[in-house]
């Protein structure tokens, strides 16, 4: 299997949890990326675990769905890249609002879509120009993650065939966001399979989190495990792949 | 197979398309229902159709995503029907704007989501209370349309598995909306189930409405062939098909 090997990677709410450990396992690996960006939306706040961006070339306190912040983000990456492109875009920021159906509000809905779904979607979009540049310059043909790729964080709480663990956590807000988050992913890799652009959306596990701790209960996943895992998994990716929907251990989740 | 047969039902967006279809259909039922609640973003708009306020006890120009109005909607549904329950919820009301994706903002994306997704959960919400005193007050077991029922009017462009006619329309505001309205429609199903409460999304087809008609192409479906049809299938539908997703023949849509 083919090691994952990219020049340039992005991803958002690198602060902590899964995104912090994405950072962290590109620091590590034995050829790591040049350029490694780490979003963050406060990366002084209280509750962030490093100052990154005392350690790495950081696209500054991006607001994942504030468009002009994002414009602003991607315009800094690009002068950091040169005429280099981006290879992969890890959209992992994320936020969950626990509630039963009934307690859910328009507000809530909002927020979480806005977060959850249209950023994604707007980081794509600034993004895209160096995704295709980072296509263009790839020798190889075919998709891989290596060469360009939009990996959006998903959860398997957005499968609504299985509607996973609802009688522990009902969260509609999330749940909603999470299959609008699929459905942008499958669209996605329709438009921009043209240009070389694999995208996939991932279930990292219920993983040792601030979001995925839970009073009485731990998850059994690390951290570490679930970023291996997904690392390993966005490693054998091609394009038969593309617009699919797969967990960190690689097996394909039922929409 | 048994007709439906319900003593009140609410439609959202009934001041044309496929809502007024269901308000026609069921005034000419050989039983009509005793309430029919047409509820419509703008009954005095120069794009309604009919004058609805003159043929038919309206909600008036209940927003389907305005908390307070959807509150003070139910409120006068509830005075309407005096003790009973409501037995049928009919959420019909959605926009599209059509788009390529690259085209997608951070406002359209929010505004379609609003109407297509929040509205219905917050429509579910507020006529609860009386959909839940149609359930207890029925004779019958089991859940059923003709007991109690909250209809969410999806569409097969929200099937993430097909992405059905990607290559004529991208729209992915509305596919993700879509989306993220069967899973609210599969949560509502197992939040409500205990109440007697069924819940459903159907896909109408396509259909000769504003929204369906497109440049140069005539949908294969009318109005009343929509409606009649998803009125066959609201009838034939029992805690079997609860949260299912179907299309206006009854065949099951993939997620």
């Amino acid at each position: 299997m083919a090691e994952l090997s990219v020049r340039s990677v992005l991803v958002t709410g690198a602060n902590r949890g899964i995104g912090l450990g994405f950072v962290q396992h590109f620091l590590r690996m034995p050829k790591p990326p040049q350029w490694i960006f780490a979003g963050c939306r406060d990366p002084k706040g209280q509750r962030a675990k490093v100052r990154l961006c005392s350690d790495l070339p950081c696209v500054g306190s991006a607001e994942v769905s504030d468009p002009a912040s994002i414009k602003a983000a991607a315009a800094k990456v690009g002068e950091h890249l040169g005429g280099s492109g981006l290879n992969l875009l890890i959209n992992n920021a994320a936020i969950l609002k626990v509630r039963t159906l009934d307690a859910e509000t328009l507000e809530d809905m909002s927020e979480v879509y806005t977060t959850n779904t249209i950023g994604p979607l707007l980081m794509a979009q600034a993004f895209l120009p160096l995704l295709k540049k980072a296509a263009q310059g790839s020798p190889s043909s075919g998709l891989s993650c290596s060469k360009a790729a939009i990996v959006n964080i998903s959860s398997n709480g957005g499968s609504i065939s299985s509607l996973y663990a609802w009688e522990i956590i009902q969260s509609t807000s999330y749940r909603c966001s999470k299959a609008a988050l699929n459905m942008l992913s499958k669209c996605q890799s329709l438009a921009y399979k043209e240009h070389g652009i694999l995208c996939v959306a991932l279930h990292p596990g219920w993983v040792q989190t601030d979001m995925g701790n839970s009073p009485g209960q731990v998850p059994p996943t690390t951290v570490d495990e679930s970023v291996q895992g997904m690392l390993k998994v966005l490693s054998t990716l091609s394009e038969k792949e593309t617009g699919a929907f797969l967990d960190w251990e690689g097996k394909v989740i039922p929409w």
